[in-house]
């Protein structure tokens, strides 16, 4: 069974650089798994990836096109696979399992992979989630659950504060908290719709709703708080963005930065720091996989997995592209061309899903 | 006995607004103390407390200046004290004993303060220490010492760096960090004499000096890291300087904010934190004493007391300046206003100590 791929060659801007080859199927070893992609994301630091501007690539893979030695770049990152076939010696996974994938970079924008046993994690089918949940839980809700539980160990009925609420993952951040009875205080950018989003992020769960304006200085960011306690403040815009949701911080209160948005300095006053005990950290949803063992990703996942289908987690906004196997990679490749120029364009919050489905005729 | 103070009425310049006042004694109450205030420091926060930029001010005091009634604010954080008197039921202190002032703002630019048992820590004489360094230790010592033992557990052959490494705090880092077998990098300003700072610096104890120039861009600092692992980076400087400093940051790393002396936002590359999962904190002596019990502070104390006195640590450079007590108030005042007319041109990092003799006379 062939296998199509998206790749690049080179990085640079996805609409150009993307092309989609077909190259035979690659031999199992005795410990490796045979997974078929169902669902794979398009996320924003998967275009971060193909520019080459972020802090990882993918591994380099020597593939056959057309009788020709090629060195590619699989991209993709967060998807739903179906187990299609295992090693003699692999005993956690059979055909027909979902999993998802927790190797960085597995190349997800494709019809199939070889990866090993460790490289992706069961998901409970059983467990009533969707398979577009499924594709997108180890990105947005696994950071999001992530940071809810790992820097402070908020109660029902603690406060936390975030930027950037409306991205996929502000949005997860307000559905995972307010199951966990956590309250939130969401800034998002002033805009004509601003009363529209604000319902969206209500519906999820979110508390309050504000713009950067309105917490623009300590005294208006004061009557925000009120007697509130803000324990845990999520930070993925940076720049002056970083400031104003700072303003809303309480002693000894928590800022994780994830992201950043604004690709500026954080800026922080120093005698915030200082005089309020504000403790700075980093997170980085692949760093913690990469040094988490299988076990305890599987446990953290089970979980939220839990928490989620309890909560009736919402589906984001999504639109499925299927690349379908009756393409030729020429014509597949125009495909993805089309797609990726719709996204450099922006889609609106919608999210891109990838089938690229098995090609046929090879 | 007579008590001399430099008060002030509002905030303001300090070479404008500190006048000298001489008022009776306070009573004493039993679990009170009287204090004799051999030495106080000139250190730069007193000359925000004075200014009224600082988080805190003195409490109001009323006094009796000359038959009338006024409400003064008697500035000064650091010095030595020794026990003139005690109330009948202080049982941890007694005449003659030296103590250091715990209690923030307890205006020890004075000739003598009454103050409660715990605003207060008894220093042993018999250590050895000597009376400058005594008065000098719990604002500068203490924060280096608190820093290099509360953030990262150190190992002798451990690096950290630090930047402002020629302030008085940098230099008992400095120190403090060679008497435990830790190395320092240390970041100063490119001056003229920097090979005259730089030997100053080791002569202190201090294994690498540098100018912001040596690490101003990654492939600069990664070849002064080398495969040092700095585990711990200590920033009083801010904005820019944050940024250059962080260069030198290990995966893991703790970044401890401790001053502001460009006065301006940190700046943190997010990546940065995001990537290197850099710890940031701020750090606050006052905050820690006012948090900690009196057994606490006086266990850290003697440690550290015994530390400074083990590795022959250095009194920093300073010049006592006698308010005489034949002086008349108005003539002390002229001379209250000459050393904070020096003060503000700067003394080229001498540290002024005022030594404010009990006015005779009175």
């Amino acid at each position: 069974m062939a296998v199509r791929a998206i790749v690049y060659e080179r990085n640079g801007d996805p609409a150009s650089v993307l092309r989609t080859v077909t190259f035979p199927p690659e031999p199992l070893s005795r410990k490796s798994i045979r997974v078929k992609v169902l669902l794979s994301l398009v996320n924003p630091s998967d275009l971060h990836v193909v520019h080459g501007s972020y802090a990882i690539q993918p591994d380099p893979r020597e593939v056959d096109v057309n009788g020709k030695r090629k060195t590619v770049y699989l991209p993709g990152n967060e998807g739903l696979g179906e187990i299609a076939e295992v090693g003699p010696d692999v005993e956690s996974l059979k055909s027909g399992d979902w999993v998802v994938f927790s190797k960085s970079q597995s190349g997800t924008w494709s019809s199939g992979q070889v990866l090993e046993e460790d490289d992706v994690i069961k998901i409970d089918e059983g467990s009533g989630i969707s398979a577009v949940t499924a594709a997108t839980l180890t990105v947005n809700p696994a950071t999001a659950y992530k940071m809810l539980t790992s820097f402070v160990d908020l109660k029902p009925g603690d406060w936390i504060a975030q930027n950037a609420a409306n991205s996929s993952a502000g949005q997860a951040v307000i559905q995972l908290a307010s199951a966990r009875g956590i309250h939130t205080i969401n800034l998002i950018r002033k805009k004509d719709d601003f009363a529209k989003t604000e319902r969206l992020l209500k519906d999820l769960g979110a508390d309050v709703v504000l713009t950067y304006d309105d917490v623009a200085d300590d005294e208006r960011a004061r009557e925000v708080v009120g007697d509130k306690e803000v324990r845990l403040l999520l930070d993925c815009v940076g720049g002056q963005g970083t400031k104003d949701t700072l303003r809303l911080a309480s002693k000894g209160s928590h800022l994780v930065v994830y992201g950043s948005m604004a690709q500026e300095d954080l800026r922080l006053p120093p005698f915030l720091l200082i005089f309020k005990d504000i403790h700075v950290r980093g997170f980085w949803r692949t760093g913690w996989f990469n040094s988490s063992t299988l076990e305890e990703r599987s446990k953290f996942l089970d979980e939220l997995v839990q928490v989620m289908v309890n909560s009736k987690f919402k589906e984001p906004v999504h639109e499925i592209v299927k690349i379908e196997g009756t393409l030729s990679d020429e014509e597949a490749t125009g495909k993805v061309q089309e797609i990726f120029e719709r996204v450099n364009k922006g889609t609106g919050g919608t999210k891109i899903i990838l089938e690229v489905e098995t090609p046929r005729g090879f």
